[in-house]
């Protein structure tokens, strides 16, 4: 991807890791590299950093680069609690640089046609939305460990998806989780399998279902219903053929490996990050955007731990101002 | 369909409207016609009845049949309220006739395919049903206002399905409706979109959306997920072409009416239940498969109402039993 | 079919088998019948008949009910030769009744479709007609001994399509075949396997493949490509169901059996026929179409002889009348 | 392409236009220029060339560049002229130099999962194969002039791929060509539409039908039918998604640009050209294949002058050794 944006440089890298850092600094002639990343963000050089670090790193290093005056992308979510996001977003803003967070799916021309659709009114009204979000595998127990749950882990990108598509804010949600693909989740106080049920400040309704483990392949559909229509979109698979035999109708599978499937989204997320900050102009995926997809995430948690539904400006007083 | 059913005949034909009465019976060559179905049941060269009339008059209609020792087909919803349910489904026991519910979706071959995979084993264990529905039109006011509500007149086919496709009891119900199609389904205190989450007494969960009014067609979707795969089912349309032009590829719109999309079904129903009476076998579709589909529904408008999970156990005591 | 057809009613069926004659028209509640098929023609309540006979008796049976003023659907090839062809389709103009054949195909919703879209200019100028025409099974020895080979008993309906399709009359032919699927084949001098170029008059041109054996089912399609678009039509098949697990992507064959395929063709087609005769209209599909056919058919057989290209000129003076 | 083959760099460009020459080498960071190619080929640190001049050129080129112990990728068609292809064949490996020839469509996933399945025996013995070939618009009136005509510019690559899915060599051509898209085509002695028969050493049948004119895109689809069933591929789109309205269900129209559906195969056409080079392993598209699909072109032209089937064997004595 380095090379692949025109227009930007990446002229430092910073890593814990010395031997990762080494190696692709070579791998992709990137010039200097740090084991502390305040050293990048010294830099008169460096004017945007992209902080890909675990979750719990990200409050400090985006203050800190906004504090170095650095336009700042951060991969999602920015943290987990409600109140160090809003202290991010303020500061950010405060500072005059800008975040955009990493909701990459956005990006995807698939889920990016569905939007223009539903926002060419083609579909009239948005009346339900519907996403099905499953993995192809489950991540090691490490991972699971800390990834803030299923909520706020795998749904929040269905949660931001879901917000991008209706144009509309969640008012409220109610979530149904359980442990059916391994128990592991269970031993890590997580679930693998969710339901959810959104309402709408715009009066709609949407629904989303999940599983950590879809044996088939990357299984990531949206679909809009409105007064006029309705838009929806496959998966991507590994080719178009298709083969009849004496058993039946046989074709590929879906992309099995968020790489391959968000490959494209990956490349113009980034190219959207370098533009904004070039131009000066807004980015595309705000902390904001950052801010609700959580608040969401925590509703969805504390609504299968309660078994009801829950209001989303009970966690969170702006929730209707966005 | 009357002369599509080899071994059935139709003997004898009521309705409460003269005309109508007489035009069917001449179109169909039936032989008798009376105005009082007490007639036909009189007659002792009548096997079985078909009761196709309004959900309020199928309580005495199936308990006169049962009494005159007539097996019977009758229309879903059989009743509203749950006692009278019970009640007909004891006194048919009792009268040692059969009752078959009109649920005849479970005949379609798409839906029968879907249950047959998931029957086999071949996704594995059920995780996730879920089902669209959405109507092509509204229907008249009148007909509303005496249809029971959405989950009672519409979703119940869902609810029937999501039973028959998992082969577990609902345990739980959340559901949440609102009014974004006609003001109409607000003046008759109903609701004109819905999504509804089925918690299933194996573990699995559910989700189901509706719509009385999709401009494309009838819009009727299956799919279940399960730890070794998945299984969904696409729209009949009234064929198969794509057509390529400057502006797009474009196909036909799922079939527009229940009586195209469904005749299969309707035929494959009759013929099942006439089979059953012939070979004295257990009819497909029980009398407790007609309360099941009641009580989720009940259920279904009271967590509306509530904003809140319902309990099929708070409604109906034998709601584990079935 | 017999009672699908309002205003049509059987009144007597002929056939040189007794028990089937009596198997048949108990079935269909036909009240007469006869062993010989001239007692049927001098029935002054029949007004029209259908000839479903071995090909080699279409000729004389044809001008028979023509001299007894019956109204005849005849099904297809009308005859092997084209002079008996020319002259059945004289005596019947003559006699001044109507003679409808048998190509069902034009009646189905799919290839009818493909035609409403080319008629309607949609797709622009009509460039290049595809039809892809594989059997899914091979016909025993003796009819293919007797079916006048693959050109005149498979291919022929293809030819009638593309006539059909493109609304312009075949001019040239250019056939290559060979045996790939059985011997069988081969020791009836005929062929399996084909593939077919031909010419139009409105300067299109169209290629079709045949297989007498698809493992996979009956594989029907036609597509036509213009200067403004393309349309083409997949396959029937059983149901819609997609299976995804771990090997692949799976669904359903194309149907299997022509009954099955054509089913609303063959129905569609004889209400075609009824309501020509009962309107006094010309019947859809007519003499000159049959001859055509047959025309194409017996240019392809010599263009694979000799292996080279035909012009129906050589065949059939007319050919270009049409 | 230049940044994405590890292993590969370009070390010098060469071309007749001193502004594109420098435009490019300074997008690509290319250290070398050269308005003559000799000089390119006379440094001693390049490996390996790639020609990508207009057809007239790659004689003289080819036979420099292996004459100065280059390896060697060239642009299809390699000349026009059967002897001449033959005698690069034949210097080139007397110099020992490779020469690949750019089928870049074998590198395509759609299409060689194609192959595999062949290979693989799962649709049994081919009996049929089955091109469709459109460009998405015509090219310019100069690029026509000089391209050698339909045969030997576009149907060139659907011809190596007949070898490519068949895995035997064609042994008769009868093609059938006319002007329906444009009047320049015929000012040129082209043509624009093309329907082609293939015979193969194998016995198997094929047709192959172009258009230079598809207005909904780059129509690219293969079709391989056998004793045990059939392959095939659809066109790459735009996006996956599917729009419903009350006017039709609506997708996205095939990529319309040979870069946009290709990309992929370039990319894995020129990562298998330096794989070969650096480990001295055979490449995949040898001489051998760009002279056979030059003879099939010259004998499909013939055969549309002449309205005849023409043998490879009459135009090149070699052409079963394959």
């Amino acid at each position: 991807m380095v090379n692949r944006i025109p227009g930007a440089e990446v002229v430092a890298l910073s890593d814990v890791l010395p031997e990762e850092l080494a190696k692709v600094a070579a791998k992709f002639n990137i010039p200097a590299t740090f084991s502390n990343y305040q050293q990048v963000l010294e830099r008169p050089d460096v004017e945007a950093v992209a902080i890909c670090t675990p979750t719990n790193t990200h409050y400090q290093m985006v203050l800190d680069a906004a504090a170095a005056r650095k336009h700042i992308f951060c991969e999602k979510p920015l943290d987990l609690a409600i109140d160090k996001i809003e202290e991010i977003d303020a500061r950010v803003r405060a500072c005059g640089v800008q975040l955009m967070v990493g909701f990459n799916r956005r990006f995807d021309p698939n889920f990016l046609k569905v939007r223009e659709t539903v926002q060419s009114g083609r579909i009239g009204v948005p009346h339900v939305l519907k996403i099905t979000s499953r993995d192809p595998g489950i991540p090691p127990e490490g991972y699971i460990r800390a990834s803030g749950g299923i909520f706020l882990d795998m749904t929040i990108h269905d949660f931001d998806m879901a917000r991008y598509q209706m144009g509309s804010e969640v008012t409220e949600v109610y979530a149904r989780a359980t442990v059916l693909v391994d128990p592991v989740f269970e031993q890590a106080g997580d679930w693998d399998t969710a339901v959810v049920t959104l309402a709408f400040a715009n009066g709609a309704l949407g629904t989303i279902d999940n599983s950590r483990r879809a044996v088939y392949g990357y299984d990531q559909r949206v679909e809009v219903f409105g007064s006029e229509g309705m838009v929806t979109v496959n998966n991507n698979t590994y080719d178009s053929h298709i083969c009849l035999d004496r058993t039946g109708t046989h074709s590929s599978l879906p992309l099995n490996f968020f790489m391959d499937r968000y490959t494209e989204s990956y490349l113009r997320e980034m190219q959207a990050f370098v533009e904004a900050v070039q131009t000066r102009k807004p980015v595309p995926v705000t902390g904001h955007d950052g801010l609700m997809a959580v608040v969401i995430g925590l509703a969805a948690a504390k609504s299968v731990r309660e078994n009801r539904t829950v209001k989303l400006s009970d966690l969170y007083d702006g929730s209707k101002s966005g």
